[in-house]
């Protein structure tokens, strides 16, 4: 494509470099942009450049927070001694929606996978350990997706913090709500049987 | 969605106000510029803002372009008697990239359409009037989409000219190269029987 502005053409540039945005798409995102008000392209300029200033990382879960530590390590109502590992800042977002957790978070900030070249040192793994360690927690959830990356990370903290006085728990899996048993994967439909429950009329 | 931080929760909004960008694609945008390097943050912010200070319209077709007066305008080489008469910068690229016309352009920046509030006084009408006089232009191409708008809009500016000495063309209409007549809709493939051509050995 050839641009008739190098202007036009550094702002293709720059917002196709986002993940899932392509050329064309880029394109029309800065036409949009350039063809509106000054309002809209300044508030997103400003955001963008407030994620440098303004946006910080809570000390004690790693969670993105506009403080040194965030809104919910700091809820007294919310139970510190139930700590819920998660891979990233997403997962907390989407655990917080179900609104069933009333304990804290760690976001590890990825999992460990050697083929992506990610060590237990390149996530926040020592400052989970100092956490567990100052504070009596109780139990940690480990809400990591299931798969060999996240299962070898579970495995490595399991052992890493084995002769601490931790309860370790995983998220249940299982056939999804709504989900047809004949399409759930066998390793899904095998662990459910598996861990089966005992039934009861008072389901929450 | 609960962000856990307003920083976030701006930027996302920002992002989420560009078109076909929802909340959730959004969010990813975000996290992946909070993510990653300062680089790319400073870039994407600063091209936007390049879009208001750096971006002018050619005075000659209302084209983009970084200097007064666009490339495509300034090139001597190219036909300035031929018009291309286009409802927007995206149509010029698209154009261009064909690399099949050798005249200059002039955008009209949208098509009359009495519906979304759009009359001619709205569009770049009066200045391609001031250039069909001032300079002698042998023909006028309306390359606009054959919607009822743009097929107003063709016969409104016909008729605002029809006492000047051009000649005005439209873009063939037709089946697509690869295209199968039987989905063709019946008004194309009716205008493709009705405009047909001689057939040639040297096709180009």
């Amino acid at each position: 494509m050839k641009y008739s502005s190098k202007t036009l053409e550094q702002a293709v540039e720059a917002m196709s470099a986002l993940p899932s945005i392509g050329k064309k798409s880029a394109l029309r995102l800065v036409l949009h942009l350039a063809e509106n008000t000054t309002d809209k392209r300044r508030r997103l300029a400003s955001a963008i450049m407030a994620l440098e200033t303004d946006l910080k990382t809570c000390e004690m879960c790693h969670n993105y927070s506009d403080s040194n530590v965030c809104d919910i390590c700091r809820d007294k109502s919310r139970s510190a001694r139930t700590v819920c590992v998660v891979e990233s800042v997403k997962d907390v977002m989407a655990i917080e929606a179900t609104q069933q957790y009333g304990g804290v978070y760690h976001v590890l900030g990825g999992v460990i996978s050697p083929l992506d070249g990610i060590s237990p040192d390149d996530l926040n793994i020592a400052s989970l350990i100092v956490r567990l360690k100052e504070i009596d927690v109780n139990e940690l959830i480990m809400a990591i997706s299931p798969t060999i990356e996240g299962e070898t990370t579970i495995y490595y903290l399991s052992k890493l913090i084995e002769n601490l006085d931790v309860k370790i728990t995983t998220i249940a899996r299982g056939v999804s709500f709504g989900g047809e048993l004949e399409y759930a994967d066998e390793l899904t439909l095998g662990r459910s049987i598996h861990g089966r429950v005992e039934y009861s009329h008072n389901v929450d």
